[in-house]
């Protein structure tokens, strides 16, 4: 290798860093989209966590063909799934959610203070702020003290403006149309999300 | 099983239906969130076509990893990435583009007819309308003709009016920020999308 080459090599790595992409929005496609950033890290050889503020945006089976397919990539379940389950049982107590949440946060801590993940997703961590469940300063401390090359993924709705200042890039995921919610089509395996 | 019971299984199977989703918009995740869908579907082993009509989109890694780990999925690069080949190299001339662009058409035809696969992903098939290289109502009654319970997932900026009628569900991908395009950071493995 040349000099220069080795010079320039240097300059790009010396630059490289790792990123914090947010998807938000109301529209779908953002844990989906957190999803293919993750496979795709993994295809890299990129080391990825997925913890899970809320159950149920990933379905069990794609926790599945994760773990099977793609050694590279470990998925926690945090939180109780609040927004869904409160819902269909409103006699879980919020404490429980809390609990939840907080074993959530210190999965997503220790992800980010390990050595070996390049890629941490905190997925529907911006729901569980938004809910008062997690607290924004603290995601942030936590984010701005991961190590320079780690890249972090944030979706939710609801992106703060702190958030979106945080972030190096965000995406909007805006519903433009949702025909099939009320049309009476059931869900679809393999699909919904 | 309960003859009630049989009942209701009968007509929510009836009542399935393949849908046709789109994500469209200037804001990344796009291909990423289909890439997502196509891993999800896989996983829930319906087995999944991806024609790409630009090149690149996809990388060879990724391909790859698909390829090797999720037998139910398939990819098939069509275009010869004219966005970004025009750019890179203006030599290219037209004709080879519309050319390649046929034929991912015609590997599009070809997934749809199939019984075979529960989705089809027609990647960048919307940059490639606006480009002139094909037909916005041959691929709209490309996918009428689909068989009932088949999965359309179309990608690509700014989606018309027509398409965004045709469609089940419409994701719009804004950009809200994006920092480090233009922040001297060099592209990131396994993030650049």
């Amino acid at each position: 290798m040349e000099p220069e080459e080795r010079a320039a090599r240097r300059e790009a790595k010396a630059r490289r860093r790792g990123l914090v992409l947010v998807f938000t929005g109301n529209g779908k496609g953002k844990s989906t989209a957190a999803f293919g950033l993750a496979m795709r890290a993994a295809g890299n050889r990129i080391p990825v966590k997925v913890v899970q503020f809320i159950k149920g945006a990933w379905k069990t089976g794609e926790r599945e063909l994760i773990a099977e397919l793609v050694p590279g990539i470990e998925v926690e379940v945090g939180g109780r799934g609040f927004t869904i389950e409160r819902l269909r049982n409103p006699d879980i107590p919020m404490d429980e959610h809390a609990l939840a949440a907080r074993a959530a946060f210190e999965a997503a801590r220790e992800a980010i203070a390990a050595e070996r993940y390049g890629m941490v997703v905190l997925d529907e961590v911006l729901g569980a702020i938004r809910a008062g469940l997690v607290s924004e300063p603290e995601l942030l401390a936590l984010i701005a003290s991961r190590r320079r090359e780690q890249h972090v993924v944030l979706t939710g709705r609801n992106a703060s403006d702190a958030v979106v200042a945080a972030a190096d890039l965000v995406t909007e995921m805006r519903e433009v149309k949702h025909h099939f919610r009320g049309a009476g089509i059931p869900a679809q395996r393999g699909i919904e999300f």
